[in-house]
């Protein structure tokens, strides 16, 4: 475990913020045909080239998204572009650009910004984004990274979270609860190493777990498949604070109901022993951790047969009447409610 | 003076992150006809219907970029979306949407949210862009707000930092270094209030200089004129960092050297008093002071008579060979180099 504090290098005032942007940006020319105008102008300017734009953006806190105390400042870059990307994918579109503000204490050295500034070219290099445009400036204490992401596509292929109906499949493209289990671990290492220094934290068995929570994927798989295959889902949302909370927003944008089979939603061996471990019950995990940045989808009955030989694709469940209510159907035969509690309940709880 | 907590009343905890942008954004559906898709999917979905699309983002942070103590959060809300719209126009484009990230701290209640917000939609309807998506989260401490503008062009019609030539015409829409001034005023007001917490502020003198810090515009006007009028500057960018730091820029970015006759300068009355007051040279507030959110922006000689009639125009200057370097033409018949100070040196002496 080690502290991300990198006080010891280049101090940034004395590089100015334009020294700072040219110190960061200076290796990674625009790549995508549609950069037309990247950092440097007063705004960046991309080529029309299809129907729509989609624009999604987030907002990462020091102390309330990330801790610097495990978090590599590469892996938080990396994390803070794909989290956007994401929801450029569950639009059912693809992302070609992205704009980064980050305020930052003058406690960071430009060596500690070119880490962050590694981790998000990296991932721009791996979805194919350009890095266009931003911000970076001073923070009294802490930092702050906002990301927006830009992406294309025509009017007809965008998915929204209201399309569901009756009868509809539900799927999910990978497993679920493993990155809460990694932050729970990550955080239990922390408070070892707090309280007995000299210790190594025990991370090699949760490799698994821990990447899940510090460098996710989005699902740019899922949505080269559907164009491919020309397969639209009905509705699509990412997950991002859990499948029950996405879920419930599908249902009450679509008007419908939806039950989900407890004994179909995947979950990582890791995932089952480690929620064990800690007391907690896998598919609640499953439900409520999120932060998985998989895709949960809905297809027509009809549209089953298309996403048969779909790499990465778990079936968990069926759109259903408003008035059947969201349900789980457990393993054991009962029928719960499912109702949104995401990470606040968990923060309250442990 | 007031203190800007609102503690007083709804807690925002109790709300939940949906229950907040359902309370913010809800009495304002977007006007524009290219919002397809506002708040409430994963993504914002824009209709194409121009050649390019442009974008900017600029992060404002509590602590750095403004002080609640004398800045009512209505007035920030309209200022963090007018600085991104002045990106936007200093494209020569018209912006159309906007997003807005907000990290706040639960000292902040539902009704502060909602004054920023008004101020936040104030901007919108003044300059008929819609809010179309952002994010809201907390924060451990202090404000941060994240505006990213988004506008549509063709392509021919944009300017750049880098198309100024020798014999081009400086010109900038409107008086310089209030702005600063105001800042002065605020903050000088602020410590007597901290030291005498019984006497009321001397504002009532100083109306515009506070005005343009607390509630600049954007220079839409200028932008609409460009295009009744069939002319296109050769160079424009916005002043943020004072006019010194960014004829700088667009002579950098042109190969080319500039300069400005001091006696051209815009500067108000009420900014030329006030200088002398704080013991500051007028000419040094308005070339290094900032937050005008002016245009400065080229001609070729051959418009000078297209801008003629132009409602706001100052013409302050000439470009010259890169070799002659940045210089100030001062009333005394001296010539200075202009070099870039902007906020840091204020800070360091003030």
């Amino acid at each position: 475990m080690s502290h991300n504090t990198y006080t010891s290098f280049t101090d940034l005032n004395t590089l100015g913020e334009f020294g700072l942007i040219e110190a960061l940006t200076k290796d990674h020319p625009a790549q995508q045909p549609t950069s037309i105008k990247s950092v440097g102008d007063d705004a960046a300017v991309i080529k029309n080239i299809n129907e729509v734009t989609v624009v999604s953006t987030d907002m990462l806190v020091e102390g309330i998204h990330f801790d610097l105390m495990y978090t590599p400042l590469k892996h938080l870059g990396y994390k803070s572009v794909v989290i956007n990307l994401s929801d450029i994918f569950a639009m059912n579109a693809e992302p070609s650009q992205i704009t980064v503000s980050v305020a930052i204490s003058s406690k960071y050295s430009l060596e500690a910004m070119k880490e962050l500034y590694e981790g998000i070219y990296t991932a721009c290099k791996m979805y194919k984004v350009d890095l266009v445009g931003g911000d970076t400036t001073s923070s009294p204490k802490g930092m702050v990274i906002c990301v927006t992401a830009i992406g294309q596509a025509s009017e007809a292929d965008l998915v929204y979270r209201n399309g569901a109906k009756k009868g509809d499949i539900i799927c999910v493209t990978g497993d679920l609860g493993a990155s809460y289990l990694g932050l729970q671990i990550l955080e239990r290492e922390k408070q070892v190493y707090l309280a007995h220094p000299g210790v190594q934290p025990e991370l090699e068995n949760n490799q698994y777990l821990i990447e899940r929570q510090l460098k996710p994927e989005a699902q740019a798989g899922a949505v080269a498949y559907f164009r491919k295959n020309k397969v639209k889902p009905t509705s699509m949302i990412d997950i991002s604070d859990g499948l029950a909370s996405e879920l419930i927003h599908i249902c009450r944008q679509s008007g419908t109901g939806a039950f989900i089979e407890e004994g179909k939603v995947p979950i990582h061996p890791d995932t089952e022993r480690t929620a064990i471990d800690f007391n907690l019950d896998p598919i609640t995990c499953a439900l409520h951790g999120g932060e998985d940045y998989e895709l949960l989808f809905t297809i027509d009955e009809k549209d089953l047969d298309k996403i048969r030989f779909m790499p990465e694709v778990f079936i968990i469940g069926e759109i259903t009447d408003e008035g059947d209510g969201i349900k789980l159907h457990t393993t054991g035969g009962n029928v719960h409610d499912i109702s949104a509690q995401g990470w606040n309940h968990f923060k309250e709880n442990s």
